[in-house]
């Protein structure tokens, strides 16, 4: 089924513990896009300023799955620009800067030949655009959101309107305890599911994700990473989405024991990019070095006694 | 394989934010005697004073599967006391006191019967008593031990003496951060085994463990537990490694994948004690009762897609 994202695309400042990187590709949308189009083509629809570099294009065409009809370049527009440091347990970060710049502008269009969308994601940006962005597909099937502390916040209102008309929702820890005063993410997650979606993904970055449906309940751990290959954290939460939902559009069905297969998937398309700065470490992937990585990921992950794995 | 076990048997006083209890069964070996009597007879070596309730030893006698002839009552000795109280999130907490009674006095003899024990696991007590306890144990094949924080920062040329001396180890995440200074736990796990372990378990509470030996890295998720759940984490640790002790001696081997079974076994006997104070949850469980729960929990911790579950 076809597959549809809009969302942000940067220009990132980094800072880890252990190196740093300055005016690299970033934004929801992209990491989204780049995980996700290894699974299935995907759509992208989103504004850049004219000062968005030559080369942050050339490694979004790199990435042959992408669908750039519904990328805008505006003229006279600044790019939405970020800046962050992670803290030593490469788990929490600051945020050093925000310059929204096109975000602030009306959001991009979406184009014709995009209409018939099915599966559509709504990578983190304003609640309010994403609402109008899923009225616009009249086509949709399955629509999962992300969001981020700074909505709940200022824009709780918007949100809980977006909840009541999307089918999952992906969201980290701290911002399911945020929105819901619950730290026990399978209570949260029920909290949220009360809120409107039935499909709810507590991301607990290092610590894995959690999944809640009506239908029940999944866990399943990150992959596992010691210090040397973890580079940049940035993305994995909109990787592992793009993952997630990648797999989904390419099964084209979402039964509960899809969803949980997606979550690994989503897994395994986030450890790739924790391994490089901006989009290096999805580059060049294929359905085979997936594949390879989540072999070692279910070996890892396997689950009491060999002969007796339900 | 005959398994024995020594560490504290204790009188707990416990608070949680739903929930106190006064005068309880506790202490490390309890906890870890109660769950890996399930899996296998347990042999326990521990001593208690005059003060010790009647009705905590009729409730570790209720336990058909542990061993109590090394059980020592001491006259004119107090048991040892611990308070604690969990913070919000129920995965920290704050010791309120520790009375240190009769475990300041000599350790418990091992009883001559004992003497072939082959599994041995060193609950948490003053390393230097855990490597007395292991040299008068000749026929030992394979030792596993645990300890604390307290341990790592008084007694740290004891416990580095230990590590040279056991084949297995199994630590908090923060007490392998303040013993290696790594905080990710597969680079800490290697920093450990450089120590002298083999085999290393990473305990992460509520976001569940990791097994690294030189065969290869295991990671699982915690039993999913929303806050109806979870009542009283105390003892989950000890009834973690109790379920994986209990396992392996169950087995009679400790290659990989029994390794990485037990820590599924141990995960599910815990998911039992932190659903009630004391040893409640663990009472009269039978295996037919934790195949049960295992097969819950592996369906919630399946990765990836069901036909491919390699």
């Amino acid at each position: 089924m076809s597959l549809i994202v809009t969302g942000t695309i940067g220009i990132d400042n980094v800072e880890t513990p252990t190196g740093s990187a300055e005016g690299i590709l970033g934004g929801s949308c992209a990491y989204f896009a780049a995980a996700a189009s290894c699974y299935t083509s995907t759509r992208i629809v989103a504004a850049v300023g004219d000062d968005w570099p030559a080369d942050h294009r050339s490694m979004l065409e790199s990435f042959p799955g992408i669908d750039l009809a519904g990328l805008e370049t505006r003229a006279g527009s600044k790019t939405f620009r970020w800046g962050g440091k992670y803290l030593e347990n490469m788990n929490d970060r600051e945020t050093l800067f925000t310059d929204l710049g096109v975000l602030e502008e009306a959001p991009p269009a979406i184009p014709d030949a995009f209409q018939d969308s099915e599966i559509v994601f709504l990578a983190n940006t304003h609640p309010g655009v994403q609402r109008g962005f899923l009225k616009s597909l009249p086509n949709r099937k399955f629509t999962v959101a992300d969001t981020m502390d700074l909505w709940i916040n200022i824009a709780r209102d918007d949100l809980v309107g977006l909840l009541g008309e999307i089918d999952g929702i992906v969201i980290n820890d701290s911002e399911a305890l945020l929105l819901t005063e619950h730290r026990n993410p399978f209570t949260a997650a029920k909290a949220i599911m009360e809120m409107g979606p039935k499909v709810v993904i507590i991301k607990k970055g290092e610590h894995g994700a959690v999944l809640v449906t009506p239908e029940g309940v999944a866990v399943i751990p990150a992959y596992p990473a010691d210090e040397t290959m973890v580079v940049d954290p940035t993305g994995c939460g909109d990787s592992f989405a793009g993952g997630f939902m990648g797999y989904i559009a390419s099964r084209g069905s979402w039964e509960f024991s899809d969803l949980q297969a997606a979550m690994a998937w989503g897994t395994v398309s986030a450890s790739f990019t924790l391994g490089a700065f901006a989009l290096e470490g999805l580059q060049g992937l294929t359905m085979e070095g997936l594949e390879e990585r989540m072999a070692k990921y279910q070996a890892a992950a396997r689950v009491g006694d060999v002969n007796s794995i339900v």
